[in-house]
């Protein structure tokens, strides 16, 4: 067959339905699970924006020893979005390797840096990256500056950097009065351009202080939000978290994202079904519960959908099949 | 069933066949395709010995832009050894940017850099590189040290680094009457125990004067091979190759292999199948030509194997299961 002409390229394209514009918001496990969701649903062009706070782990110790920023909320998002076999990329990309100096690193992570650091470019290291990974849609870093989270407790305590509000050393049952970003930074304009060209936001799920407010938080984010057209989601997690989010119910997780942008949501997402006992047992002994969705039905402006969509196997996870039929709910105009 | 015991374990390794330590020695496609040959056989034990002169491509701007040492040889031998589905890993690992600075990298040679670079070791980079590939069997870069291949062609003229005379600007026609390593380097260590214990050499096929000599050139190798009891097989290229090995039969890279070494192979391994016209006629336009083996039978004190070893499709490529098949008959004792 001969390639097209001009007139019949475009002609073609306007028959094709017109992709519905979506950008998600958060990191970690959350974001990854949201893009697999996303995934699985036709027609669907996808930004990921991604919390650039990390200070913990391996992507701590690249940023500490190379000065490097933090390569592991990107490279989640970039597997989740990625064309190639999903289990050999990731047993590949996530292993985290034994001994020595490279120790609890992992390749993701450090091709990543070092695309980043060879181009002189976190962003054209991130390209390349989505490149190599046949990724569908684009990752982008909410910024590019070097940001650091803290966070005021209700005791009045100030916790400095991300990892140590993830991995708390405080009393776990301390709510948390505040976070900020200290130093803070602009946000990629891609990202910006992103948030105000979207069909849809769907931020989180993840951890609410230190994956989705990170995000949120960076200089002029929440501008966009408040300007775009764009319907605006939230998906709730399905477990609190200890010195996060302990005691939260549904209501709490919107009230903290509600006040930080400054708006009401236009849909939030809950999840209504109950993990097995011994799950909910595990989860005790790290003080973390079930999130009560104290949203039924549609409450004020906002259109709350509930469904269970707990995944099977003894995690209290979103299955991203459920969480993918849920979204297309949230996509209809 | 319950962990073996320390008698039980020496028991069942007594009753295992112990397995035959093979090393192989070269560089390349044509290490890449001998050491899959070799995972085709039951029991085998390879250290793939791997030549550190290449100074172009990636490599090379590697090596000049960062002061690395050349990671595309020891890339190839560590996916031919890995235990990951090939065509993912190889897929992803030697997929080359198309844009910007990374153009013609690829994400392993960024990799294999990062891990060295990251621990200021090779070696150790290398080792890293293998637990994430799962390799079975070892890769060992023949020197840490900084190497130069020069080559003294029949008319005088001295030509200065690997890719100079791998992708030849000089008369393809003229011989090449002398390789050295200046600077040259002492061999690794562990590659010279790995010779010394070996049961079998298999050297080659791949460049003669780019990519095998260059192994064999450097301080150690040479005395080791000497000195070791395996039995030592040179496995023949399919083709000649312009600027490097114009005009050569079996009987001339044997010569060339035997007059470096200071010693007369045990075996070698020969094709003596033919390709498809149109392919010599695609490699005449390169002016390469099929080698002719003219080693017919036992030569001397030289078991001379041939067979058939055209892998099928428009290149003239061992096939690894052929060869396989000869390798298997080389290690009987």
């Amino acid at each position: 067959m001969p390639p097209l002409s001009r007139r019949e390229r475009v002609f073609f394209m306007s028959q094709q339905p017109k992709p519905i514009r979506v950008v998600t918001i958060g990191g970690g496990t959350g974001q990854f699970t949201l893009l697999s969701a996303l995934k699985t649903l036709p027609n669907i062009e996808a930004t990921a924006i991604v919390s650039m706070a990390d200070s913990g782990g391996s992507s701590g110790r690249l940023r500490d020893e190379l000065g490097a920023l933090p390569p592991g909320d990107v490279l989640k998002a970039l597997l989740a979005l990625s064309e190639l076999p999903e289990e050999v990329v990731r047993d590949l990309l996530l292993h985290r390797f034994s001994e020595g100096t490279l120790r609890d690193h992992n390749a993701g992570n450090m091709l990543l840096t070092m695309l980043a650091q060879y181009t002189e470019n976190f962003l054209t290291g991130v390209r390349g990256f989505s490149e190599i990974l046949r990724v569908r849609g684009t990752v982008l870093p909410v910024t590019l500056g070097s940001i650091t989270l803290r966070a005021e407790l209700e005791n009045g305590a100030v916790i400095v950097g991300e990892t140590n509000i993830d991995v708390p050393k405080h009393d776990a049952a301390l709510r948390i009065r505040r976070v900020w970003l200290e130093p803070n930074a602009s946000a990629l304009p891609e990202a910006i351009a992103a948030i105000r060209e979207a069909d849809c936001l769907f931020i989180g799920p993840g951890d609410l202080y230190t994956s989705i407010l990170p995000v949120l938080l960076v200089h002029g984010i929440r501008e966009a939000i408040s300007e775009t057209r764009a319907k605006k989601a939230y998906i709730c997690n399905i477990m609190t978290k200890a010195g996060e989010t302990h005691g939260f119910r549904a209501s709490d997780f919107v009230r903290v994202i509600e006040e930080c942008l400054r708006l009401t949501l236009d849909i939030v997402i809950c999840n209504t079904g109950t993990p097995l006992a011994k799950t909910l047992s595990r989860y005790e002994h790290e003080s973390a519960a079930l999130v009560e969705p104290d949203l039924p039905g549609s409450r004020g402006a906002r259109n709350i959908l509930g469904a269970d969509l707990m995944s099977a196997g003894e995690l209290a996870r979103h299955d991203h099949k459920k969480l993918g039929a849920l979204l297309k709910r949230a996509l209809q105009p």
